[in-house]
């Protein structure tokens, strides 16, 4: 067993659910996860340490260090409690991805959890103007309900499954009796995308039955959109008319 | 220990004959396995999860997903109680390959297999009209027995030996005293060969004594020839005269 | 546990101070280390092998072969007492970091080390005459301390974080209540670099309050200082004007 | 421990000397060792399979299949009793490299070895027409003797050190009390070299004061040889004079 978990705090929490947005395409989960934590001022509660992690530390801007590590933030005063797992990394390795799942999907046992929300970027190769959510559950009965959230759920889409963290708590999540929904963002695949992670994250405000503010991703959303537009620009500049069909890429 | 098993339906069989058929060159042995699953209407009894899979879920048409996995189905009914092994990946390391293997040969002798069929594919770098089925096997005894059914031997063929699970079916099972075969199919390398796979199917037919359906099998065969002449008018309208030998890597 | 130690030697130190510098960037870290082994005649009182280390010997002038390994030398007669770690190799794989880490741990906690500094180089991509020295501390408390001896704290300055030995003993040692400090002196990053090294021992020196002859490393610096510019003539000669744009990367 | 043995034959044998010719550079070790279990009729005592070898089987002329594996052959008869190390791999992991070095280890303590030699080629980058028998000791002690059975010992050859198990049982015999030689070839890098072999076995023989039928050795060699000119006749045809410089990487 190469992970280990640190209690930083206890609370309790009523059949919290949680919320998994670890780095993966877009980051569109990641920015999802990171904003609810800030904008609910959720509590850590949890520090996962893992040999799967790359063996590095992050230098903060004070000039201390932060070992490589996943997080467990606590959430209560809404419809639901939350229990929220964010992070720098995943496993570096295949057998680190279960194994690290085995160890999320047993914190989520300990505080009862019933049902998980993983939350990814769904990677088309090209800019998306109106991203939608798709879906994909571990349970059939789930289905109707996320249509109602306006989650889709296309026949072939994600053709190449879900890799890592998302796709496995649904999987082993299913194998111990919790509901599981992944949530994903359409996203080009090229670029960080606030965009698409707002899409994702007013899918799962209807899910979870409360508002979140979501200024603090359209600021983010709006310096995304500047930054495209001057990466179009320069292209343009530099490609031979009609030339545009060499931007597909970014656009 | 990586690897893990769930024991879906209890059976009873008659020291039944265990048949390999995971992904492969030209997925022969994966295509002929899936046939004789779903025409004979096997039913599955066990399923075999190991971190050493790809860290992933496969999304099925109805939006639920399924983890990663190897899967045995039984079938009794002919002259030979059946054990068939399908899945949708082997192991993505080296170590994996043989802890999955003494998985496999551990079920096998909980139902008292004492022969182990393993079906793959012999890729020889250009399209095959008319494949042969070579063999390889884990006592000299079979040589004859599979003679008969229409397999080959020739010598330094497959030169580079036999790799993943249709190989080491094949000599761990021989340290646990279960004959095993290897029957391979010739093929290019570069495509789905359901025709390869109806060689194979013909002579596993025989082999086990039994009469399969292999319409559906035809019908890949067709479609997938369709595909291939199609390729080769591409080809043939891009290449200059006389061109033709640039085809050889699919003819 | 794939790692092992051998003592070979016994001392008594009073808790005395560790210093790692193993090969990394620029060899900066392995530099400083082995030159103070060297200039204070330091004893060998542990090796660390490891199978996470290459799978080979080095042979030494005499014909002799010794396995790949890390060291541990003791020295006494300054201030403070000295555990030094030095070594060919760092881990081949991430866990193996993470375990030698632990290995190196262990070891301080066995001599009662209250305070380690790693060394190491920070790659900026040219060559550098007057090498800063970045710190990254694993306590708050410690910045202003090292910033008397000369070392700069910069916002998001290494960006990437610290990677293999010299990071996770930051992180890791933070876990057991050991301050950690890691120097790391600016380099080109293309080069091995003598001259960082003086500037991260020079430093070091005031941290640990003793003086350290720097010749052996000064006459290296001169060395190396001839083989840039016998690099720059060639390339000069082989270059268009005004061509002086292309030597930026190892000027 | 992924790593097993199959004791096949029991013997009886007087403090042996261990040989290890496993593949490596020119395959020199590996001629070496097979020619001697050839030429002594030397008896297989043991077999070792290891998850750490390819995961694959070979296929025989016959049509049966063998595990990839290691072989110890015993042999007396002479002045000193023998167990020669051969086999198909080496381990495909780091960690497997030192596993297996154990392994070959604990077979010599149990058959009370106290001498090694390991035997393999030291590339050069280009045809050796009298090559050179290179050494490497884990005894200082040992050095002069070798040079008396014409042993070759330049400092900094090899430069890079020596990788696999002809280093680490030198390294790791070193722990274990156990003397052990590194025998190394003068050869191309790119060719089997049965040439170097025989210089090799020359050394050897003398050192284990042992006459050995070098016929079958030779005439691979003289093979080789012709293979070679018919290479560099075809390389001539091709090139422009004065050309011969373009066949260096062969002459």
């Amino acid at each position: 067993m190469e992970t280990s978990i640190v209690q930083i705090k206890d609370v309790t929490l009523k059949t919290p659910i949680m919320i998994e947005g670890l780095p993966g395409v877009g980051h569109v989960g990641k920015l999802v996860a990171e904003h609810m934590v800030e904008e609910l001022g959720a509590d850590k509660i949890i520090e996962i340490h893992s040999s799967h992690f790359p063996p590095q530390v992050l230098v903060m801007g004070d000039g201390t260090v932060e070992l490589v590590k996943n997080e467990i933030y606590a959430w209560s005063g809404g419809k639901y409690d939350l229990l929220i797992l964010v992070g720098d990394y995943q496993s570096t390795t295949n057998i680190g991805h279960y194994e690290l799942t085995r160890t999320y999907l047993d914190i989520a046992q300990k505080y009862d959890v019933k049902r998980i929300y993983t939350l990814g970027g769904y990677g088309v190769g090209h800019l998306v103007e109106r991203p939608r959510v798709l879906g994909a559950v571990n349970d059939i009965g789930l289905v109707d309900e996320m249509r109602r959230y306006g989650v889709c759920f296309k026949e072939n889409e994600p053709g190449g499954g879900i890799i890592g963290a998302s796709g496995l708590l649904l999987g082993m999540g299913k194998q111990r009796g919790i509901d599981a929904i992944c949530l994903m963002g359409e996203t080009s695949g090229y670029l960080v995308d606030p965009r698409s992670a707002q899409a994702v994250l007013r899918v799962l405000s209807r899910a979870l039955d409360m508002e979140i503010d979501m200024r603090a991703l359209e600021d983010r959303a709006k310096e995304m959109e500047k930054i495209i537009a001057r990466l179009r620009e320069i292209e343009r500049a530099h490609v031979r008319a009609p030339g545009e069909e060499d931007l597909s890429y970014i656009g």
